[in-house]
């Protein structure tokens, strides 16, 4: 178990969100579920909410070995994650399922940035559950085929995209603002070496690319 | 692979029952985590859910193996199971809880009896199911903590109760009088032993009294 109180706090932190975010993911892609068009959907839908599970339990079992507890850990990002999702309640199923493709994408991405600064263990949970995600394939087939089958839904769900991503990125900087222990983990401190403004700054930049990217994938404009 | 037709037909029967009895388990446990009364009790319920999609999947595999396809399997079950579940929709979380308990353990007695008369894979496949359950011990601590914090709930519940299986039972008849295959599962063919009519109507007392057993391990009266 890493030692640092300070980086221990943080992976805490990071770890509590990772397992809230798993957590209110679950609940909206069960909804999803819920009410999905078909029952090949349905049950497509129903895995990707039960794999939201799965790594909350990977999670969660990570922050046991930190000698935390996840009901704690996640406390601090309720309100963050609650509001996200109030301002981004889907419409419909479409925009249900975009939400997932843009969060689950992104919420990887940025999983993959983080992992540079946590310890091995942490890093090796980090990677499993981004080895763990062969659904998005069917998320891009679906939404291309709604996109082709009516064009008019490109323009709408553009739109919806953006608004995904500046809810997301507003939320995250409440966060950063909040949790000086989550944000020195990226920092550094006096004995860690970490990330300068700039990068950080560059590591936001990557991820709003990578978010266009995705969003060209299914014929949208970010 | 087994080979009588007659029996193939059964055994898919029987794994489109425990496919879409898992689907929409998933369903009711996602809406039951929805309104779970606190975040601990949401985890709890969520991870039973997301549970059920593991059994979904399991079997879906099997019925593969079979060289059949699950969404086919399932679906001369859509109409009793939803029938079931609209005729027992809970009024509240207890409800829920309760139906998730008694029908989870209806569910794995009914799995146990049926091993018996399938192939040797099939059977593992059941054992493997059952031995994954170990959230009933939440669900009975909650059960009886709520009725011991108010006497008038035990009533109700226990009336609940009686009706969940009275459905789940008039249900079992409508796909026992519809599905030969099936039926020739447990009662047999000229090549293959099975029940007598006076030993299925055994198996369903034991069904019966293993729920009167689960009921009164809760404190109610069934």
């Amino acid at each position: 178990m890493p030692s640092d109180p300070e980086y221990l706090a943080g992976a805490v932190d990071l770890l509590g969100i990772l397992a809230y975010g798993a957590l209110t993911a679950f609940e909206r892609l069960a909804e999803d579920a819920r009410t999905a068009p078909t029952l090949a959907d349905k049950v497509q839908i129903a895995q990707l909410a039960a794999r939201q599970i799965d790594h909350f339990d990977r999670v969660s079992e990570r922050v046991s070995q930190l000698d935390s507890d996840v009901m704690t850990a996640m406390r601090p990002f309720h309100a963050p994650f609650d509001a996200f999702h109030a301002y981004t309640a889907p419409k419909d199923w479409l925009e249900g399922l975009l939400k997932t493709y843009v969060g689950d994408g992104f919420a990887a991405d940025f999983y993959r940035e983080v992992a540079a600064f946590v310890d091995a263990d942490t890093r090796e949970l980090v990677n499993e559950v981004l080895a763990n995600e062969p659904h998005a394939d069917y998320v891009v087939a679906r939404v291309t085929e709604a996109i082709r089958a009516d064009q008019r839904v490109a323009g709408r769900l553009a739109l919806w995209g953006r608004r995904l991503v500046g809810e997301a990125l507003s939320q995250a900087q409440r966060v950063a603002a909040d949790r000086d222990a989550l944000t020195s983990l990226l920092t550094g401190t006096v004995d860690r070496p970490g990330l300068d403004l700039a990068a950080i700054s560059r590591m936001f930049t990557r991820l709003v690319e990578r978010h266009t990217a995705r969003m060209a994938r299914v014929g949208l404009q970010a």
